[in-house]
């Protein structure tokens, strides 16, 4: 759309390249950006500049961070290792404040259809890492959607024969959900899954 | 939330100064940014500096522009004034390729209750493009709201007495609107406003 001056243009386009940005919503940020007050908008630009200069993977999990190895590697016992899909899933468990474990992030999940194998998420530095002995209990903390199980189960299989505990995070109602418009699944689960009270 | 390392809170805390970005969506941006090919990342930063610091308003109509005048006012025949609100407004028009007189911002509408006044929008901008008797015809394209209405309506009283045409933009039933749904006020204009086929 030759409507708009170039710099505008240059901004929506810009925009228009994050998840779920289309041309409306890229117009608005951009206005909201031609708004701002200068300082505001000069920071932004650094806050991109920086983050994508400063943050690299963990050499160790995998996960993103400024120093390598990442402040959770460098400062816990690495006697639980709790294994996920993406850095965002170190977050939410993080958020909690009760895991005192560290992390290994694979970067993906195994889904034959979409020509993910072993070879192509961080299983092998898994491996690595436990090869000493030092490691007490894997936990599988990967969605519990089809890739993210069966990953879980690739993975225990390969952890098992060395005398690692494997332990997978339970399924079962999410809190506050309603038995009646919970997917078969789910249900199943849950009632397999069952326990004393 | 002190789990985020320093440069992904000061990107997450960016992204939440854009109009209904939440710290979810936020997040979800940072991640793209991180994971993007550095050249783009240093391309996003880019357009947000050269954007601020390239867009200015015009100073004969307020639109957003690089050079001044902007490119509609210097090369257009000013016999028509297109007044808006906002600098989208021009973009929604322009996209029409249909108006080929100026225009001219306000850059916000009448609003005794929110302490919007005459004297805080460009209406005497406005009175001085038309004095020296070239503009032939000024056309009140506000929202059809009560802010724009009314605005429309004061500049109107002032305008008429300068022997000016002055216009007001169609309001009626919107195409593909169903006149079941439609509001009382619409259904009013648009039965007032008939005209003949």
């Amino acid at each position: 759309m030759e409507v708009y001056i170039e710099p505008l243009a240059k901004l929506i386009a810009a925009f228009t390249k994050l998840p779920g940005v289309g041309q409306r919503t890229a117009l608005r940020y951009a206005y909201a950006i031609i708004n701002m007050h200068k300082e505001d908008a000069a920071e932004f630009a650094l806050a991109i500049e920086e983050a994508k200069e400063q943050i690299h993977y963990c050499s160790v999990c995998g996960n993103f961070t400024v120093n390598d190895p990442c402040d959770i590697c460098s400062s816990r016992e690495s006697k639980a290792i709790c294994v996920v899909k993406e850095p965002k899933d170190v977050l939410a468990i993080e958020k909690l404040r009760e895991y005192k474990g560290v992390y290994h992030v694979l970067h993906g999940a195994l889904s034959p259809l979409d020509g993910v194998g072993p070879d192509d998420i961080r299983i092998k530095e898994l491996l690595g890492r436990v090869a000493d002995g030092s490691v007490e209990e894997v936990i599988l903390a990967t969605n519990s959607d089809v890739e993210g199980e069966a990953t879980a189960i690739y993975i225990s299989k390969l952890l098992k024969p060395l005398g690692i505990r494997v332990t997978r995070i339970a399924q079962g109602l999410p809190m506050g959900a309603e038995l009646e418009f919970a997917d078969d699944v789910t249900i199943s689960r849950a009632l397999s899954d069952r326990k004393e009270i």
